[in-house]
């Protein structure tokens, strides 16, 4: 009897949850300006509700009942049910609603300020979130035991620690160091050798039409498996993947001169989507029904957008497309070349495989700098700029809408999510050696556009594992080893470096 | 302290108000086909919370409370709290639940029906939401002691019974009955004199760019005082407003081959998005805060789209801006002509002034039908096409599309709205003549689009009432009179009689 109760209280949150989700990705593609204000009074107040649905005393004691009730699935419901109901307990309805306005007006207040790259205008406001995420995470960690950054990180990659994290970024950083000259000289060769072939010739700034450009997205989308029954593509400022697993909303942008960047960007957010229509629908209302973190999370987008979309023998495949939506004139070579482009830049989302986890890692280490109680917010800028030259050699004090504006993260108020990134890559490469090793003939699929094999495996130990296990368990059972940097390392060094 | 803690319920009740709306709104335009199931279980569950949050005992308490605190505003918005208080308790959350997702789906199902006009598919589900709606219909009239009709019109347009809208409706029959022959013999005449002057003219079948006519919406929403900042406006497959008064989504849909289809339901929508844009700010999130029913709503459309979108000094104005957009080589007369166009059609939502009530009179009388328990679900094929007949000399046997399956309204288990549309219409042309009375150089506004005064006498008048008072009482006080419809009558005399 709990455990159905337990399962009625899903079915609510459920209800609240899918419209917070859509709220949400309407807020991005189709709010007027002026409905700001409104939403999010809405938002924080439906944040509210969910946060006392579950934190209600009564439900403590339907889960203590329930116990005896679960065995297999129904366990692992109540194990994963059990650990959102504490991380909820740490906080107080009343400062999540505070905080989710706060965060919503702040996003807002960002995305007008962000194309001025008006700092000084934002700090006061930015300052006010950062306060309240170090209100957060003091809560969090006296609920739970854990130091304050470590209880943020746990809301977004559940059961990784800062000090788990830091060897592995260690590892990187350095690797990276002595890498990415290389990577750049090898990158040089090659183009050497397409400027004397005559293939990198172009006639003109060339503009790819919009409809070819969503034309070839739609064909990348159906390769890779997405289900247009249960999901759809459209336009956005900035590409994301949102709405529910019944319908899932992604959104990108288009630029008319590189039609790589919103072709990549679809991939990465087909595979988050196909994630989530994967997700087991029997646990859809339950939280061990929801995604296993959002490291998981981005193993899947960057399998698809970067082990996939780089991959010479995708572009096989994809070539012939873009000929066809595009009237592109460029051959396979040129192709590659071009996906597999790296350069040292200012802007997270636009790196690169190989410069990317240095912009996550410069994040890392002020986020661990900020809830250490070492940096404030306006001394961002500062930390940001030296860190940026250290690794990437590029001075950002004078452009901070390309330096710590240039992300929804923080304004936002998400602490805690950036390294997530770099350990999906990590992860995506571990998943890709292990399906390699299963499949050995797995590039022809590739070069047939055939998703089917590499699907299968991934809906089965990845996404109808959905969070029933420990993400590490799941990567475990999956590639026999847990968080390991090597063969992301080896990935680089094998296409980048050679 | 009573006041505020209803004050405080009416702010959650209006976050799961926002979501519901926005849920609907996105539903109709983005939707996937497969999200259906899960949209109809999340809205049906918002709809039992708002239930359950409002009919709960202790607001009957606080209500009782809170009456000495009430004065002027307050004791007007305690007043309609109570009134749709009571309205909720006649009905259990259970079936409010229940009916919400009932209604839902057979919405859905009837979307993939219509085109193929498959009513016997149709039917089952159908006369499961008329069974639902009777129940309703039953529990409301024993709570409040109405008829069971009344109590669903109650549900639309507070205060009205079918009682008074008899004579109306008798009157307008009667009335359309003698004139409809005569407006369609002046139209014929007026063509006459349009082909001998050679302006009607046109090289072949003319096709209107999307964007132009989208442009030439945007400029009459503009004119009629649409605020952009709080609303947009986009495409569906149906015309409609939905949304929220901070962000009000206008949808139409563009026909290539007639740009005055879409131009027309832009400018209704606007007359609805000025009354939500119009409403008192201060009051949003109580029942007092929103529109005076939907004959009102209905009369602030209409008013938009009939009384000015077809009045000839605003054709002034709009030609002009036709020309410029869509490259239109009308004059005058035609433009006047086309927009004036009378004819007997299946179809209501593209039926003129004129023909427009016969329509809404035969929906009344087979609704009346359904609930005094005379029309079966089975039967209404029949009982429509028989009225067709005698109203419009049109038989719908073999067209159910264009018959009983046309409209969403019972599909989606809407009983005892359609009155509000002549209801409204009548109102519109009583709203009209007063500030004609007020304003006796009003025509030459319209010729330079100027709505300001205009906008000015319903601001005051009608759209800051809200719903702090009946609509009787809002109509006296704006008009001089109740409801009326010897100004429509006139109206459709003076403009299509002569």
């Amino acid at each position: 009897m709990s455990f159905a109760k337990l399962d009625e209280l899903c079915r609510q949150v459920a209800a609240l949850d899918h419209a917070q989700s859509m709220l949400g990705a309407d807020e991005a593609t189709h709010m007027a300006p002026g409905g700001g204000a409104d939403r999010a009074d809405a938002m924080a107040r439906l944040a509210g509700m969910i946060h006392r649905m579950i934190t209600d005393p009564q439900v403590g004691d339907w889960l203590a009942d329930a116990k005896d009730e679960g065995d297999g699935g129904k366990a692992a419901a109540l194990r994963e049910f059990a650990r959102v109901r504490a991380n909820r307990m740490a906080l107080p309805a009343q400062f999540v609603e505070r905080q989710t306005a706060a965060r919503l007006r702040s996003e807002q207040l960002w995305r007008t300020l962000k194309p001025s790259g008006n700092w000084k205008a934002f700090l006061p406001t930015l300052a006010g979130v950062i306060a309240l995420a170090r209100e957060e995470a003091a809560m969090r960690a006296a609920a739970s035991g854990l130091d304050p950054y470590d209880a943020l990180i746990e809301q977004y990659d559940p059961g990784t620690r800062a000090a788990a994290i830091e060897p592995v970024f260690a590892r990187l950083r350095q690797f990276l160091g002595e890498f990415l000259p290389v990577a750049l000289a090898v990158q040089r060769r090659r183009r050497e050798k397409l400027a004397a072939r005559g293939e990198l010739a172009s006639p003109g700034k060339p503009v790819y039409p919009l409809e070819g450009q969503r034309a070839l997205g739609l064909a990348g989308m159906a390769a890779a498996g997405f289900d247009f029954a249960r999901g759809s593509l459209s336009v956005s400022h900035h590409p994301f993947c949102g709405g529910v697993p019944s319908d899932v909303r992604i959104m990108t942008r288009y630029r008319g001169g590189d039609f790589l960047s919103s072709f990549m960007a679809i991939l990465h957010e087909t595979g988050h989507a196909l994630y989530e229509q994967g997700l087991p629908a029997e646990w859809a209302h339950w939280p061990c029904g929801k995604a296993r973190g959002m490291a998981m999370h981005e193993s899947q987008s960057l399998f698809v957008e970067k082990q996939v979309g780089r991959h010479p023998a995708f572009w096989r495949f994809a070539l012939p497309l873009a000929r066809k939506h595009l009237k592109l004139d460029w051959k396979h070579g040129r192709a590659v070349y071009e996906a597999q482009r790296v350069a040292r830049g200012y802007i997270r989302v636009e790196a690169d495989e190989v410069t990317y986890p240095l912009h996550v890692i410069l994040r890392f280490e002020l986020e661990a700098d900020i809830f250490a109680g070492r940096l404030a917010a306006a001394d961002i800028p500062q930390a940001w700029d030296a860190r940026m030259r250290a690794y990437l050699g590029l001075g950002t004090l004078d452009r901070p809408a390309q330096g710590p504006m240039q992300d929804v993260h923080w304004p936002a108020g998400i602490f805690g999510y950036f390294p997530s990134y770099t350990l999906g890559a990590v992860m995506a490469a571990q998943q890709w050696r292990a399906i390699a090793r299963t499949h050995r003939d797995i590039e022809k699929d590739l070069a047939r556009g055939d998703f089917s094999r590499i699907n299968r495996w991934r809906d089965k130990r990845i996404w109808k594992k959905a969070s029933l296990h420990p993400a590490d368990a799941i990567m475990q059972a999956a590639t026999g080893s847990g968080l390991d940097p090597e063969p992301f390392i080896d990935h680089l060094r094998a296409r980048y470096g050679q």
